[in-house]
């Protein structure tokens, strides 16, 4: 194998038409040619996040990574420092979105995990609702460092009924194009994501959707936070765009979106221009990878159970007398870049791969097979036997 | 002509060397193989800036557009909204960068051009630094809208002579790589770039450089203003990278950071691995260009003087007579996209033409010649006689 192949969380592998689309030759970002591709891009963004223009939701593309996105929600739907927020942990970047929020406000709740691999107890939920009024409440789709799953139209329903003026937000980085989101009919108010996991773009954008209730918010702040991440600034810059016309605030990365865009088209083309088989596809991969390790090789999955494991990703434990350093470098030499853990005390007790995009549902998806059987054999290589 | 060729002051047209790199297959942010290319990027991005690992300053490259770097010097350098901060203007984004500032600090100064075209007079720099202290005073090497150069060397001396305390910033967006900036033995405190312009790279990286008196303040401010613009948080990662380790704080542009890498080698192999040749080279294209606009069309520059127009762009008035949408439309017909003006009143009065790069002093540069024919040949379209 002439290069390793990168099955960790995000960057995933790239299809060939998205690749070449990053080295489109240059364009003018206020050219004809280029207003055309992002107002498409931003057309097709709004189709993923299942949100009609009639909501007056706003797709936003912007150079950055996924953590700007954190800083795009702090700085813009917190309106004061004594706003009460409400995060929802399941793992590393639930926490990290809390501590980049507790920039932003001073009383920031963090409702952990019972047990690390567990997603957000509902009841604990609904008490904690009951008790203590917020202004914005965060949830992680699929927390990267953990691969829980949060059932976000359930916790949605919950927050509408007991606090309806609370503001919704969704980290979606690991769960946009391989989960379920329906941006419009569950009442989500902002949505952030990134272009290096199952949107299948390198990375180096932050994508995001805020709702008509959190624009409103952002655009009634009294002072702006910063000026990069002032949605302020560009909300009228998108619809420019989105309408078909030029318009200039920060140059936006040309060749990003060029690439954004076909894989977009990917996205989007499979069936009937909705998201929705691609994130079936997903989850056909992930029950077979998932399977395939707990019976086939014996290994427990880090999330507590089968229904609340997200479909990007495999968290696995190391099998006992496995030193995760000596597994991860036998998959290298095997071929493939897999992840270590990253959550406190337990990140030298498990692994990630990363199962998404092309390699894994695309015309390359027998790579995911082959991830696999490098897997059993790095296993065994290392004396494991199931 | 099957594409038009982007001579707008960025982004600029790319080499093919440098589109390659943007397609570059996946690799692990962490994973060896793209250490050791961020590594190399780090380094050389010090040798671009003219600047010592022993100074113990510190490069930064992050995801993002040029105007992220506004932000990076608010959200850093500027210890308390108290904070007198001066900003010398030479147009509209001189202005802009004020208009950043002033979220950070209530007292933003600003010394206006006496005319549109002039550079800052040294008199009133002076006299300013003699009546007012100040904490930070941030500099446009050259100011994109008016194509004005301000001599970077003779204001430091000014400000070290009177107010040696104040940190020295430096917008270089559209000067780095086209015009002398020599960070240690000038003492400048913080360097902003962008990846779009001479730096020859797709747009969606933010390049800069502190100091060690500028990190130093960064990291004794109390609180963070945010999450992704602390570099209190970037510094452990950039240094870890730098010294050929992986770090993790935010997803890197994996792909645009490859072409950075290619790019930096294009500018500093040409003679001595520093940056002068390439400068130089600049210079040598800029004043033929410009000698040709004047001399053979006639035409008027917005910079006052030669001396003071900027090498990587050519600034200039539209004829008498003839509409700036007809010229950019007919250069358009001709095979180039070129620039509006973009500064309060006069933005309907002038227009800009790129000429960095590749297609200015590299394998391309007969292009530059072509383009100076082509506005020869849509000025004449349009009924101009010389």
């Amino acid at each position: 194998m002439s290069r390793k192949l990168t099955f960790i969380p995000g960057p995933i592998e790239f299809s060939d038409n998205v690749l070449n689309a990053m080295s489109t030759p240059s364009q003018a970002h206020t050219s004809p040619e280029f207003i055309k591709v992002f107002q498409s891009a931003l057309i097709k963004t709004r189709k993923m996040f299942d949100s009609s223009p009639d909501s007056q939701s706003q797709p936003f593309i912007l150079s950055g990574s996924g953590t700007l996105g954190w800083d795009l929600c702090g700085a813009n739907f917190i309106s004061s420092p004594n706003d009460n927020i409400l995060v929802l942990s399941t793992g590393f970047f639930s926490d990290s979105f809390a501590n980049c929020l507790k920039i932003y406000s001073n009383n920031v709740d963090i409702i952990e995990p019972e047990n690390f691999g567990d997603s957000t107890n509902l009841s604990t939920l609904e008490n904690k609702l009951s008790e203590k009024s917020y202004h914005l409440i965060t949830i992680t789709q699929t927390d990267t460092s953990s691969g829980v799953l949060q059932n976000i139209e359930e916790i949605s329903k919950i927050i509408k009924k007991i606090q309806p003026n609370a503001l919704i937000v969704v980290d979606a980085v690991c769960a946009t194009a391989c989960e379920t989101l329906k941006f419009d009919s569950w009442g989500i108010d902002y949505v952030l994501t990134a272009s290096q996991k199952a949107v299948g773009v390198p990375a180096g954008l932050s994508i995001s959707i805020a709702s008509k209730r959190a624009i409103d918010i952002a655009i009634n702040k009294s002072k702006p936070h910063a000026f990069f991440t002032d949605i302020k600034r560009w909300l009228p810059i998108m619809k420019a765009y989105e309408s078909g016309n030029g318009a200039y605030f920060a140059t936006p990365a040309v060749q990003l979106v060029h690439a954004l865009n076909v894989s977009l088209d990917e996205l989007l083309s499979i069936n009937d221009g909705t998201i929705d088989e691609r994130i079936h596809l997903h989850k056909l991969a992930s029950d077979e990878f998932k399977n395939k390790l707990i019976n086939q090789l014996g290994l427990k999955l880090v999330p507590n159970s089968l229904d609340i494991a997200a479909h990007g990703l495999s968290v696995i434990y190391y099998p006992n007398n496995i030193k995760g350093s000596d597994l991860l470098s036998k998959m290298a030499e095997n071929g493939f870049t897999i992840a270590s853990g990253i959550y406190k005390d337990y990140k030298d007790k498990y692994f990630r791969i990363g199962h998404m995009g092309v390699s894994a549902i695309g015309e390359r998806k027998d790579e995911l097979n082959q991830c696999f059987e490098a897997l059993k054999l790095s296993l065994s290589q290392l004396g494991y036997e199931n």
